[in-house]
């Protein structure tokens, strides 16, 4: 079968893509060798140069587009929400239904950091600093405003990406939950979580308050 | 030098282990050999037998051994404490207090997951689970007593354990915050996450609260 590189070579280089994700994701990046790598995409081992120059490269390449994904996708959620509950729910619906589709890539980016250069790594730990920075900003405006209470920012925004990101590793689709209940679910932990304790101290102190329904939320 | 085996054997089966962990860690489970490992702890690759039969069977004994020390101790760090609130508080600063310190295990157990047999894998989901069903139950206790609100008790189970293990990711002993400032910032966000909307849905509605200093949390 004759073939010209450069007519399909964007759909070569998508098919190396995905199946470098299936095979990190399913035996680690260096378990994973390119000569797998071309036997899964159904190329010969040395037809893979004409389009990834190392595995390094491909790892760096899945990586950063994830998050860079991430970043663009989250300015798109939050560009038209004014203050910082809104923007907070919005950030939570968002980080929710991403990860829900992109449960390989989210694993590699977490588990193969390990794995990048250090120059690789450095870059990719500044994308991710962006998107934190963005969930920092949302916290700090609420703190300012008197509607957030949050005893440290860093902390915070650390912890409730790794609570929103944690339904990677349960969720699958066609579950006993639809979509809006998960989002709702983390909603709930999320916007209470950061709501200030003087409105919910005397719970604290062992009093009760009435059961309420969770309607909207 | 001449050497017994039995003799040294609990000694040497605990380097073997302590190997394994970081090699494992490092590279990933697939990515090790056997003759690495025994390089690593110096000792020849034919005496590793005499302290593991298998790769496998010494990662499903290091993930195994992780989740048996976290029931145990999470049941000593529960059986003083009498209602949700207190039970919540004690699980939350236990959770992070282990997890500050075995970062490299927690790793293990959650990205080789994928690495274990079937028959291993089922034992480890099912060990995961009892440590799951004591949060869940703390949760369902509190919701049935009034005093939490929680829109579904197995998502918030899976959010809230997510987020403390998050920790394992950014944590470094001697970092800007002292190990109560971190578990005061998670039990806030915790604590609050479950709270009955009541008292707080007047934030959500756009009123301010006055802010308040968070002390004793």
């Amino acid at each position: 079968m004759a073939r010209t590189i450069g007519s399909h070579g964007p759909t070569t280089l998508e098919a190396i893509r995905k199946a470098g994700v299936r095979l990190i994701f399913e035996h680690g990046y260096e378990a994973m060798s390119l000569r797998q790598l071309a036997a899964e995409v159904g190329i010969q081992a040395g037809s893979l140069y004409n389009h990834i120059s190392t595995k390094q490269e491909l790892l760096f390449d899945l990586v950063q587009e994830h998050i860079n994904d991430l970043l663009r996708e989250l300015d798109l959620a939050l560009e038209s929400k004014a203050d910082p509950v809104e923007k907070l729910r919005a950030f939570v619906a968002f980080h929710v239904s991403y990860h829900m589709t992109r449960k390989r890539e989210v694993f590699i980016a977490n588990s193969e950091l390990r794995s990048l250069e250090p120059k690789n790594y450095d870059a990719v730990v500044a994308l991710r600093g962006a998107y934190e920075q963005r969930l920092a900003q949302i916290l700090t405006d609420g703190v300012a405003e008197g509607v957030f209470e949050v005893v440290d920012i860093q902390v915070g925004t650390f912890a409730i990406i790794a609570m929103l990101t944690g339904l990677c590793t349960w969720y699958r689709p066609g579950g006993r939950l639809t979509r809006d209940a998960i989002i709702a679910a983390h909603e709930k932990l999320v916007l209470s979580g950061v709501a200030p304790q003087a409105a919910i101290g005397q719970l604290r102190a062992g009093g009760k308050s009435p059961r309420t329904a969770v309607a909207g939320s």
